[in-house]
């Protein structure tokens, strides 16, 4: 018997793409999924996609999810710290959910509300000194779809002193899937398809969780919403601080990182090329007639950005390689 | 009898919406429309949208459009030039391609190549006194369609003192057919649904027009294709130089236009309610964390952005409405 | 002052079409348009690509609606017999919902159930003698989508004797926007993109209207989503009874219709080619191996469908041009 | 070292979905992948989601092929008999071109001309007894997509008595990775993206393949272009010969097939669900009205349709478990 998995909120879309993947791990056993509204049905009557695996949700309570070792929570922002304190000490836990994610008080309640159950461990392992603290950790905080992306891009030029922090530009687009499954006018086929839509503009609830890992001080951060089930498409601009190539600083910083994927010069990100697979692809360069640098970066929101990044999270909390039951390639077209 | 129209080069997007706008057209009559390949073909069968269309495709030479009063070229970049010398004066033209746009011919040399030919009175009628001089115009050239978008955004906020022109940073995505409508492999639909890509990162062609017709001075454009066959959604950020209200500013610009819409506060465009109609949606406000002024702008690039445009134009020139034969109203979904 | 025009139950796909076609008609004079939740907010708020039209939704009670001389109620099927049955003799109305469609009380009770509210002059115009029926009725229903499309594909072949009218098989697929604007998770963008679904296979309630009107007496019909927002495409099958040519039955069949297109031998229908306009297209073919006959339908499911047939039927009924305020050309790319 | 494996045309979709599949295989290392204009370049230049896959294309030579155990030819139709016959006779080879579907030279004659390459074992192991000669072959021809979908449909319901084999009737729509990767304006996304075009009709060349391998004798097939990248879904209605439950005559048929599931009774099949995995989803009903039997199947073009069907052969062929480097899950939404 492996290391027993229990995935809470399992019928949305994060929680569906984690059960494929651990369908798919050497090491970790699904022993429980957790639905809200759906418990009782079978996996595969709420994801087709899933077909034969034979299991059922059971309800999204304590009990259940304390038996397991590993607990992937995958439920909506706000709902997981409650459950999360009902769980013991000893069961590792990677919560997908925005809850644990803000060292800032204040900046949640601006951007979220209610009250702050505090930081855990960010769940970034590309970021410097980050692997260890996360092998070390019991508590970690899978880091947003669009937050992945951004930090990704941006957090090495500031690092190195590259890029000025103070004045980074980013608009980003995500597919749907990002948005969730709750039936929602505005989410229809009829309406996406074909549309480009900007939303939250001028205030994101990620800009806090960005500038928090990335070294940004002002960042002005416009989402869209594109018409494609997943994948998120990022372009990055800042100030350059001196001459240095932006590419080279990139190539540098991720040079031994399984999943980010610095392109060869001449060839750009794109969703596609990510999809369904763990990996942020990424390109910059220098803008001919601003100067500014521009990063461009791409990734599955469902996969690096989501359920991939939680399983490469919980490899090394499990001291398994990081790449365990993951895969960079993408299925594409 | 009304206007005699030719259409140069109609087998493509651009030229098809134009023959859809001229059957819907009071005034214009169309006499010939013109291909390169598919001359001798039936309008409909390269146009099935245009069904019941009774004419053929002519060839594109100088004779045949000499006999309309009035010609619009919608041929490839580089190839208008030299057929609309060869029409008489009396003729009046809208070119829908690049040739006649820049005024610096050093711009020209370095974005297109080959012999700069001269620009022509630039065909946005919202710019200020811009209608005027179009309808003493007998050549018109029309704008890019990214271009349009992008200066409908900004222009008034740097005429009015609002925003600073030397930091501007723009992401535009663009439906495919803005690329054409020539088979290449990464327009295939296979490569194109669910993904968004970005393109010429950094050193764009449609630069120097955004900067000449806008006022900005130092411009950052990335832009991206995007999964749908029309639209362009621009985000365009500058830095503020007062503390002005920037959707007032577009409000008061555009208080008398017919096509260019500053929507109620709240609401933000999006490309499918501009599907086909002739129509710029715009929004503003100010990012909460950067200050940054965020304008987000909306049309149809084969409408406002090419075709509905030239034919706003050449309203102008005959001293017709500027609205006719023309619907701001989108077809959604 | 025009015609009188309420739209009942204008705040969704088909409602929001009528209003962008009523918005181009010579002749009618949009007065008002109700809605259920949405009553007091602007129309462009709920269906923003009708971008300045400036009118607010009112509550769907019979007294406004009576105030009109014409009334299209575009309400879910079941909600327009009781509305209808509370408005004067002398409105003439066009009911795009199922209410009236079925002479057969027993079809009704076992597709849709509920009381039956009795057959009004069925509204295809291109059915033999149907255009002077239409013309003298007060109260026409409009045809479903799929059945319009189904319609006029095998009924005049059908009527000549061509084709076996007890062993139709059609498959049709349909973009979402003819599932309506009602929030459902399996009509998500994340769900629909990308996918094709069979839904009520083996019994759809369009099957007895496809029979009434098209002289059928056994039909599979399995109706598909497709991933777009608008457009039918069937292919309709049968038996062939004799070695008729089934193109030239069509064509003979609809020669003076405007709306109706037999394209020419070896061009296929395509919905795009139909997206926004008044228009079926056409083309039939006999199969190779089996012998069948093989008939090909497009139609815009909220243009000729829906919207544009509910317009071209009021035309008739106030003695105006059939085509006016019409097009058969689509937008296309 | 494991099995060495070359893949012949890898530069397309199918090829590009073997190198992902292969990469993932544990016995299966791939040596060589081979293209025709693009040899020499890298392979995630040319399918971008294939980052990190450190190889370059080869020529597509017969030497290079020939050192490997196990050669995959993913060649344009007619172009893999010639490269085959070169082949030494121990090496195994797995054809997903058409060259050596038919058995019926007449048949290959009328839809595909050239010389006729003859039969080799046929590469679906579902049918009854072919897992056995699929085993003891060194030559298999893998399925077509089409033909794929529609023999698992239809093949045990013939077989079984249970539907006519004269009369059955086809409606299959695919995505468009289907057409291949080569650049033609009818596949630009432009023209693909909200639209549904049927093609072929009449007369598909899969016909004869279909018929071979499924016992129909009379075959009405009319094959439908789809807006999304991958799958196939395919309508087969036939009529019933006697009156047993289609669904119970499958679900024995397959009862221990992993990768052919038919669905629980109410959920039918739908392509989103198969995208990514090697898996045919199978559903089926009696059709209320016309009593015809309606079987709707659903399964990846490329998955088990192209790129997981081969290397489920070659599994077999190499006397590996039939499931090694495959799984049936979706990669989903």
């Amino acid at each position: 018997m492996g290391i027993r998995v229990a995935v809470a909120g399992a019928s949305g879309y994060a929680g569906g793409e984690l059960l494929r993947l651990l369908a798919g791990h050497p090491e970790f056993d699904l022993v429980t999924a957790t639905a809200h509204s759906q418990a009782g049905q079978p996996l595969d009557a709420v994801h087709p996609q899933l077909v034969g695996l034979e299991m059922t949700f059971a309800e999204t309570v304590p009990d259940v999810l304390a038996e397991a070792d590993l607990v992937f929570l995958a439920l909506p922002h706000g709902q997981s710290a409650a459950l999360a304190a009902q769980l013991p000490a000893g069961v590792r836990i990677v919560d997908l959910g925005a809850d644990h994610r803000l060292a800032d008080a204040s900046a949640w309640a601006d951007y979220y509300g209610g009250p702050h159950a505090g930081a855990w461990t960010y769940g970034l392992p590309e970021l410097p000194g980050q692997r260890t603290r996360i092998a070390a950790a019991t508590r970690v905080a899978n880091t947003g779809c669009y937050a992945a992306t951004i930090i990704l891009a941006l957090a090495p030029l500031i690092a190195a002193g590259a890029a000025a922090p103070d004045d980074v530009v980013v608009v980003a687009a995500s597919g749907t899937s990002g948005a969730g499954r709750a039936a929602k006018t505005h989410l229809l086929a009829s309406e996406v398809m074909g549309d480009l839509s900007p939303y939250k503009v001028g205030a994101h609830q990620h800009v806090p969780e960005i500038k928090q890992a990335s070294g940004a001080t002002g960042l002005s951060f416009t989402p869209v919403l594109a018409p494609m089930p997943r994948g998120i498409l990022a372009t990055v601009t800042a100030r350059p601080t001196g001459t240095v190539d932006p590419r080279a600083v990139l190539a540098r910083a991720y040079a031994d990182d399984p999943f980010v994927h610095v392109l060869p010069e001449g060839r750009w990100p794109h969703t596609a090329a990510t999809l369904g697979g763990n990996s942020c692809h990424l390109q910059a360069t220098v803008d001919v007639d601003s100067g500014r640098l521009i990063v461009v970066a791409a990734l599955d929101n469902l996969g690096k950005g989501a359920a991939g990044q939680a399983v490469q999270n919980a490899n090394l909390m499990f001291g398994l390689p990081e790449t365990t039951g993951l895969s960079p390639l993408g299925v594409t077209p």
